[in-house]
């Protein structure tokens, strides 16, 4: 799986991501962190920082992007709950994380978000998880 | 303000905010909680725990009280970044967060969930900054 190319993503989400979809609004990556099968959705719009600077229809669409995501990683997973967020404090693009949490797993159940070091996938076991994730989505 | 009465709002998130208001879909209630500025959507429909599993005229619903919570956040705060998410990975009824955000809060740029100690409001205070939110969101 080839790392994020797009030149518009942040430097910072392309360099912890891997890519996975150009979905209708948004790029779809998959955060290069074994401890969590860790969806992001970037859409393709320059300039959004907050959830109020997309326009109506692309919040639409980002919902039923971020819906499809969210469901492909529960059925894929058998994750015991979705989180979702968009927060944004280090990184100003706006992008949606979608993150497939189990009781016992690293920070369960706390946030994801600035808790210890992400560990990098093996490329083949990202390859694995990414065509599951993209065969549950589609 | 009185704490939130709802017999459908889960007792932990019952006890943990003050009610705001009833919007179309959502009970919107402030966190009692001084170290942020922290709204939270709760839709009214029972048995909703994942953001699949509302129907597709209630996402669209809920996007626009997010939205119009984040806004006003950001209008009356001044906050440098609104944080949104739905974790549940402690309270399974499904609740949207809207955060205010700031350089040098408690755990900026970390997240507010499962951060030390939630300290309470002191009344006038939690009266004031609920008008002025009330305010801002109309």
């Amino acid at each position: 799986m080839q790392a994020s190319t797009d030149h518009e993503l942040d430097p910072r989400l392309r360099g912890d991501t891997l890519f996975l979809a150009d979905l209708p609004l948004s790029r779809l990556v998959l955060m290069n962190d074994r401890r969590w099968p860790w969806l992001i959705l970037v859409p393709r719009r320059a300039g959004l920082v907050e959830l109020f600077d997309l326009a109506a229809e692309d919040r639409a669409q980002l919902d039923r992007e971020a819906v499809g995501a969210a469901a492909a990683l529960k059925r894929s997973t058998g994750a015991e709950k979705i989180n979702v967020g968009a927060l944004g404090n280090v990184v100003r693009q706006f992008h949606l994380h979608v993150v497939a949490r189990s009781e016992g797993d690293p920070n369960w159940p706390g946030p994801v978000w600035g808790f210890g070091t992400r560990v990098p996938y093996d490329p083949s076991e990202a390859e694995a998880l990414g065509a599951r994730l993209l065969e549950s989505l589609s």
